[in-house]
């Protein structure tokens, strides 16, 4: 049987668990059972399931955000290219699901956001962190006459972030990544260019 | 004490409870406490918390269709103009809640796609009715030249709803109506208008 005691192992396994299940329907104990550890010790982590359900989202904008940093630092490409670039690699993650899972941030934010207000406050924190990296990139391609001057980047990326996620929510319940690929052709080929017939 | 016997009373206190909660939260107990209802007639009723869940679906389509029915068939306004207060008129219900609630369709759709295959594909079906009634006011709007013709109303539509319902989901975590405010700005000053500098 394989061990596992670190808080870091059971922070991984919740994530993985509480990604396709959502918060309320994921037992403490099977997490635990997966991560072959007793119970006690899940309390020598975590105050409470509220406390586990922040280090999972933490750990989870840790892995992505290093992840977004990596293409969004990327030179090679122009600004608005590496923001598209940033929504396809999160599409193709969801495509190696078979259109399951999606993103916990959007997952956990429609599940606990009314529930609990902590949670709600660190998703709050994640996506504003998230749409200040777009803003600085579409402010650049403003710059660069890529996108219209007079929309707001701020609003933007707002905007294309919700959009995302909810073209993301679309895409689990069609099992299909179509509505995905529609946001990337209609935002990246239409609305932010603002090409007319 | 309110006594509450009826299939429809039960469909209607899960509604709301669910509404606010989630499914996996809701505890058939709390449901059948606050309607007045002994356990046995849940029973009698539905065959499982499932075919409850997919009963609590028909209630919330058949009264959101019937609500947006009204405001797409009132020929008092341009086509484009009756999609644009459809999604307006779903933001005051959101607003009313405190920016709580949001969609059963979009909440269930997070929460339980992955999990519940009847319910996602009940919630398919209204999401592509949806899309269906948007589509054919989006094809007049077309014909008025209200928005260009070279977009595919279908996926221009689908693409709608689901933006709507990123917004939908980014103001219940923001607990502000603000990003359903741009929504609206963007798509019907802007994308779908086409307005360059």
């Amino acid at each position: 049987m394989k061990r596992i005691h670190s808080k870091d192992d059971i922070i991984q396994t919740g994530l993985d668990i509480i990604l396709s299940k959502g918060f309320s329907a994921t037992g403490i104990e099977a997490i635990l059972k997966q991560a072959n550890v007793p119970k006690g010790s899940f309390y020598n982590f975590f105050s409470s399931k509220e406390e586990f359900g922040l280090a999972i989202i933490d750990r989870y904008v840790a892995e992505v955000g290093e992840h977004f940093h990596t293409i969004f630092t990327d030179e090679s490409l122009p600004p608005l290219e590496r923001v598209k670039k940033s929504f396809e690699s999160r599409i193709w993650t969801f495509e190696g699901y078979d259109c399951t899972k999606g993103c916990l941030i959007g997952n956990l934010g429609q599940e606990m956001s009314d529930q609990y207000e902590r949670v709600r406050e660190r998703l709050e924190q994640a996506l504003q962190g998230w749409a200040k990296a777009l803003t600085t990139l579409l402010l650049q391609a403003q710059q660069e006459n890529a996108i219209p001057k007079d929309l707001d980047p701020e609003m933007l990326a707002e905007n294309l972030i919700a959009s995302f996620q909810g073209a993301l929510l679309r895409s689990k319940v069609k099992k299909s990544s179509e509505p995905l690929k529609n946001f990337i052709y209609l935002y990246f080929d239409r609305f932010l260019t603002q090409k007319v017939e």
